[in-house]
This record gives C-alpha cells, sequence and structure tokens, in this order.
C-alpha cells in the first residue's frame, strides 16, 4: 500500500458503481467494528464469540466490496492504484455512506441484538434480491454473504425473543431499544442517486422493494418476542448514505483508522 | 509544518531536558484534553466555562512547554526542524510521559473535580520550586503558570468541599472518586531517571520534596470537605513517565491526533 495516497473522492462520488458497492461495505464494516467492541465484553463466553463471529463475517464481506471498488476505481485512474485499505482506512466522515443504524453506539446487550436484527432483516431481503444483479461480482458477492446472513437473522431474531419475552426489565429495555432505533431504519429503503442508478442499470436493488418483508418478519418477531412494533412517526433520520453522518462515526473513525493514519502503508 | 515529519524518538529520549519538558507539556495537554470533553456537557453553564477556562490555560501552558521542545530539539538536529504540532500530535502513546492521572476518564462531575484537584495540588507545588530553577525559559513558564494554577487549585478544592461536605449522596460518590484515583497520585512523587538528571543539573524539582506539602494541603482540604484521607495501600499505579500507560491515552491520542493525522500539515 503506497504510503498517504488519498482515493480520489471525485472518482468515487461521479461513479455510482462504485458509490454502491462503497455504500454496502461500509455498512459492513461499521457495523462488524461496532460489534467487535464486545469483544471480550459478552454477556457469556459463548454469545462474545457469536457476536465477534458475526463481526468477523461483516468484515470478511467488506473486504470482497472494498476490493471490488478499488478494481473498479483502478479501472478509471490506474495511474494511482488503491487497494481495500485505502477505502477502508483513508476516507474522512463525509466520504462514508453507511446507514445510520450500523454506526449508532452498542448501548446494552439488548440494544446491540436488537441494531443487528433490524440491520440482518434488511441485508437478508437486500442480498436475496442482489443475487440477480446482473453484475457479476455483486452475484456473487451477494450468494456468498447470504448463508452468514441468514444465521446472523436466526441469532439476533432468537435474542430478540428471549429478550423480549423475558422478565419485564428485559420486555421494557427492549422496548426502549426499538423505540430509540426505529427512526434509523427507514433510510434503508429511501433510494439514494447512486441506488437509482443501479436500479436503472440493473445491478441494484430497489431498496423500497423489501420494506414489506422486512417490516412483515419484524412483525413475526416482535409478535413473538410479546414486544410492539414501534409507529413511525415524524422525525426519521437519514443522511448516511450521503455522507451526513450522526457524530459517532468520527469517533469511530478516528481509533478505528489510527494505525494507517499514524503509519500509512503499514501492512500486517 | 513539514507534512508527515515524525519527531525522532531517540533524539528526546537521550535527552533529559527535552523528556523533562516534554513530561510537563504531556501532562499539561492530556488533563486539559480530558477537561475539554466537558465543554458543554458542565452542570451548569458557569462551571462549563469555569472548567473549559482551566482546559485553555492548560492548553496554553502545554503550548509554552512543546514551543521549548521543540527549541531544544532544533538545537540538536537543525535539519529536520519540528514545532510544537508534531510534538503534540505526531508522537504515539508510548512516547507520551503524562502521568496515569490526567489521562484517566471524567467519569462523573465529582470525578473530574477531584482528578483536577489532586493534580492541582502537585502541580502548584511543582511550579512553585521551578520558579527557582536554573533553566530561565523553564523558570519563566513556572511563574506564568503559577497564577493560573492557583486558581485552578482554589477552584476545585472549592468543589471537593462542596460535594465532600454535601448530602450523603455527593459523598459517597467523592470517598469512591477518591479511592479509585488514589493510587494514580503516588506516581508524581516518584522520580523518572530524566527527572534524577534534571535535579543534578539544577533545573529541575525533587519530586519527593513536594509531597509533604500536598499531602498537607490534601488533608486540610479533605477534612475540611469531611473526607477521609485514602491509606495508599500496595497496588499502586504508576509508569506513565516512561510511556506505559493505562488503555485510555491511546484512545484520546486517536481522536486528538485525527486532524493532524488525516490532513498532514494542516493550519488553521
Amino acid at each position: 500500500m503506497p504510503a498517504s495516497l488519498l482515493p480520489d473522492t471525485t472518482i468515487i462520488n461521479t461513479n455510482a458503481r462504485i458509490s454502491y458497492v462503497l455504500y454496502l461495505a461500509d455498512n459492513a464494516l461499521i457495523l462488524g467494528h461496532r460489534n467487535s467492541e464486545w469483544c471480550g465484553h459478552g454477556p457469556a463466553l459463548e454469545q462474545d464469540i457469536a457476536l465477534s463471529n458475526i463481526a468477523l463475517d461483516l468484515l470478511g464481506q467488506a473486504r470482497h466490496l472494498y476490493q471490488y471498488a478499488a478494481e473498479l476505481y483502478n479501472q478509471l485512474n490506474p495511474s494511482a492504484p488503491v487497494t481495500e485499505d485505502h477505502l477502508a482506512y483513508l476516507r474522512d466522515v463525509r466520504d462514508f455512506r453507511n446507514c445510520l443504524l450500523a454506526e449508532q453506539p452498542n448501548g446494552h446487550w439488548g440494544q446491540t441484538v436488537l441494531r443487528q436484527f433490524f440491520f440482518s432483516c434488511w441485508q437478508y431481503y437486500f442480498y436475496q434480491q442482489l443475487q440477480h444483479s446482473n453484475d457479476t461480482q455483486l452475484q456473487a458477492i451477494a450468494i456468498k454473504s447470504l448463508k452468514e446472513v441468514t444465521y446472523h437473522l436466526r441469532w439476533s431474531s432468537e435474542w430478540v425473543i428471549r429478550l423480549g419475552d423475558g422478565t419485564a426489565e428485559s420486555k421494557t429495555r427492549m422496548q426502549q431499544a426499538a423505540a430509540d432505533l426505529w427512526p434509523y431504519t427507514h433510510e434503508l429503503f429511501q433510494p439514494a442517486a447512486f441506488e437509482q442508478e443501479a436500479v436503472s442499470a440493473g445491478y441494484g436493488v430497489t431498496p423500497g422493494s423489501i420494506e414489506k418483508d422486512c417490516l412483515g418478519r419484524i412483525q413475526h418477531i416482535f409478535s413473538e418476542a410479546t414486544l410492539s412494533v414501534p409507529v413511525t412517526q415524524p422525525g426519521l433520520h437519514s443522511g448516511g448514505k450521503t455522507g451526513v453522518h450522526t457524530e459517532h462515526l468520527g469517533f469511530i473513525l478516528a481509533e478505528m483508522q489510527f494505525l494507517q493514519r499514524a503509519y500509512p502503508g503499514s501492512e500486517w
């Protein structure tokens, strides 16, 4: 990795396919990073390992996507090629496209598993459709990732049920977590400009097309968990896809990018 | 500031005077940074501003000290001169010499004011002696800083008394904060190698020589606050002066150094 070579954001922002792949990559990287913060702090060793494995799955998905984004980028700009590391570690906060849900703080264990459930639910239906992308790379990544996401969805669903239909205390906490996170789910179904281009060109998923399936799954699991699905009210949050983030992402990047920023080009 | 020029740690580590000045600078910078985290979050506007002003005083002291350290460094290495910014923003965690007390988390307001009280108490007696340094620069910095530190000590003493001799809840919290922070005060009075050299050469303060005065002041204020001075027990923490820090410092640096790491050489 050449030291301190920054990806050219103009190339990224004017190319819908690169933007699209980075949106998916950033989602996986940032949620994977958040989950990894639990490593060594889970409520039981088995669950600590389960969440760490989900973090690793997401980082693995992020790598495949960043590698593909770098490939697309380098075709347009062969004179200054970048790698997955440049895209993950040398972009600044306004260039990240992840949904705001992914960057929300871990909170308590119930908050974390509910964030995972909402995200996995979206990712599950999203990748199901992305399997039919006319972009063979995206198709392959979707097929591979879907096996992992199916497990993430099952694992997080079981936790939502266990805590929602648990004690009075755990139920109250889960209902509060649902109220806190719900306004961040909406954004996933609202198309950014690069998603509209992706749909037109046949390689992307129409975000709104999976909303009904997602909501149905959430209603089903919440019903088993004896939780109420929050009512959607004004004041929904969005902006992540276009780089307008909550204050949390800057702190995540400061910590996550420190090594490559301080020691440019260092490798394992 | 030339981009991405790192200070040569060999020069710093083999020169006792630079090490000494950086020890004082890092103390002020790191505690100043910690205090600045309260900005906008204080319990009342007046006190928010008071603590922010203390943070600014400490950052001002840090700047004078870093500027002097850079001057000493550049005399030894004129071919690659550094500035205060290089020393503050481009050194890594193992090269920081601040005491562990300065990097401890803010905790609640009482924890923060008690950390400030312990530190200001040490700084007050330390600078009183440093006024007699045979290094005219250190002398001047000590004289200037002492006016500020006198106020910091008065302000933090008043808070310790108010919360210690307050409600049952505030008293319990202060006593717990004292127990938590006490093991970090010891290090300030234990001489590092560079301090021993500084004393021999006549420009430094013997750390142990101010311990009695510090303890007397703490006993006096704790008595007014109806708090017990913690009993010194085995398990005292040290290592900050030689770069062996608690896990907190790395996170502080990641956040504090992000701008200069991401945008080397940027200026206001």
